[in-house]
């Protein structure tokens, strides 16, 4: 789930239709800086793959810019066959983009993802922005992933990710949670009558998000594309929107005072849970997408960011 | 929340309607070892209160009758004008019973209660069902509480309460949660139509929930009394009793071993749980019920049973 293949198996089973995603004038892939040269090399059938332009990307573009401006990122960092990806049998194209946070801050990277799969009956989109802190802090990190699976309903989920047991220590609740309102942004997502609860089959994914988390599946229904465009454009803009702000505000520039045992309870869970992620979502979902060669460099390049030793899958 | 007086500032605002649950031919309250003494000395008045009959009383009797035979306890260890009690206006009536677990057992105790509180618009009904273990064990408590505010709606909280940290600890929520399939419990309460999900406002109290936790609010609509008591006597008697069954086989019998200082963090978080659940919810709420004497006497069994110190309100 925290990662971008993650969400795969998880939304694939509850997305209601899965229809073609591809709209008609979707413009080529283009921008990314080894895109051209990468395409070159390629057969003419896997150049037509392209990322379909949707406005759950844009808004996530949009997003992750707010977010590159707002806290201390050096330079992208991702080789170029990394930047731009897809299969060799022409069904799936990604992008990833990867920046670590300036040496000192507290910013360990942000994580800026969009894959695009053709399946049987259609497509799956999945946009992904994950922005983590380092232990100079015990402040939650910032998820947004949304997973698109027809022109009519998404899934998407939006946290600020704990960083330490909620039940043990109600004051970090507070701080975080309860002090920051995040709670509203929830439920103006779920006031909405298209929206309804989306749990992850994951227990540990579940277990993972903070109690103020929206995951829900937005679903329009038949020729409800307009109205799925109309709330992401809208509503789910403007949530994504506040969400960041308050991480900016109060995660971002935060940095704890924390005795060592804490800080190291912190460390052993955020690499718990970093682990887990990657065992559990990204092992068994990417190289369905992209084969093993493809994924395996793209989930290592993933473990990089993540500071994850690889494991066995 | 996770106390019977808790859910009343969490549920009320959540109910539809609160309508008269008082049913004409309603039972007097009976069978209680002090019942008839404590009635005996009260004004007429007083004792027309009685904890009106109903469905979802008797799954919860009867699960607590099933965990009784199934773990060792020690015979009730209430006062009797703790076993019932009632407030002085006449309006709320309650019934409380505590068993202690037999020495050199891992159960800490089981806790049952009922409430029944006159509203201006109806009534409030109220049952819980809790069985917490001590620190010979570190397997999940057992958590069940029914919230009924009108004839046709209710809330329902059905969990196994984690005591470990479940991100920093997979292996915790494998063997409790993954391994033992509760998660299909949630799902058979969940996928009935009248249901929808019940968020408690307090996000400590969704914190101390786990991932298969069944929160939700089932409400039959106008004229669906029928409905409801069918839903209650059908999917929910059967969900609490195969939840109480994995629990007894799982939890109940299980003894951990555990490194001390894991122990000690188990311990520390036990009391965070159980002190910021009374302190959120029984100081809050069971005053406004039942005025500060009753309650005031009630909540100190309460914090007995518990374990927890009295704290300044």
């Amino acid at each position: 789930m925290l990662r971008p293949a993650t969400s795969l198996s998880v939304a694939a089973p509850t997305l209601p239709t899965i229809s073609r995603l591809g709209r008609g004038a979707a413009p080529p892939l283009r921008g990314r800086r080894s895109g051209t040269t990468v395409r070159a090399r390629m057969p003419l059938e896997q150049q037509q793959v392209t990322l379909p332009s949707l406005a759950h990307r844009e808004v996530a573009r949009a997003l992750a810019a707010e977010a590159a401006a707002a806290v201390p990122l050096l330079p992208s960092a991702v080789p170029v066959d990394v930047a731009d990806f897809r299969n060799s049998a022409g069904t799936a194209v990604g992008t990833l983009d990867v920046r670590r946070g300036e040496p000192a801050s507290s910013i360990d990277f942000m994580l800026h993802s969009s894959l695009h799969c053709k399946v049987p009956n259609g497509a799956i989109d999945i946009t992904s922005v994950l922005i983590f802190l380092n232990a100079l802090t015990d402040a939650p990190h910032f998820l947004m992933e949304f997973i698109q699976g027809s022109q009519t309903s998404m899934v998407v989920i939006l946290d600020l990710l704990p960083r330490k047991d909620l039940a043990l220590h109600p004051e970090y609740l507070q701080k975080y949670y309860e002090h920051t309102h995040l709670d509203k942004q929830r439920e103006k997502i779920e006031e909405l009558p298209q929206t309804r609860p989306y749990r992850s089959p994951s227990l540990f994914v579940r277990s993972a998000c903070s109690p103020t988390a929206v995951s829900v599946t937005i679903d329009c229904g038949q020729g409800g594309e307009g109205t799925l465009e109309e709330i992401v454009c809208g509503h789910l803009a403007s949530a994504v929107k506040e969400v960041l702000q308050i991480w900016v505000h109060s995660c971002a520039r935060d940095t704890s005072e924390m005795e060592e045992a804490e800080r190291e309870i912190m460390i052993k869970r955020d690499q718990a849970v970093r682990s887990k992620s990657i065992e559990v979502d990204l092992t068994a979902n990417l190289p369905r997408m992209f084969g093993p060669d493809v994924s395996g460099h793209i989930i290592a390049e993933i473990r990089k960011a993540f500071g994850v030793q690889l494991q066995e899958a």
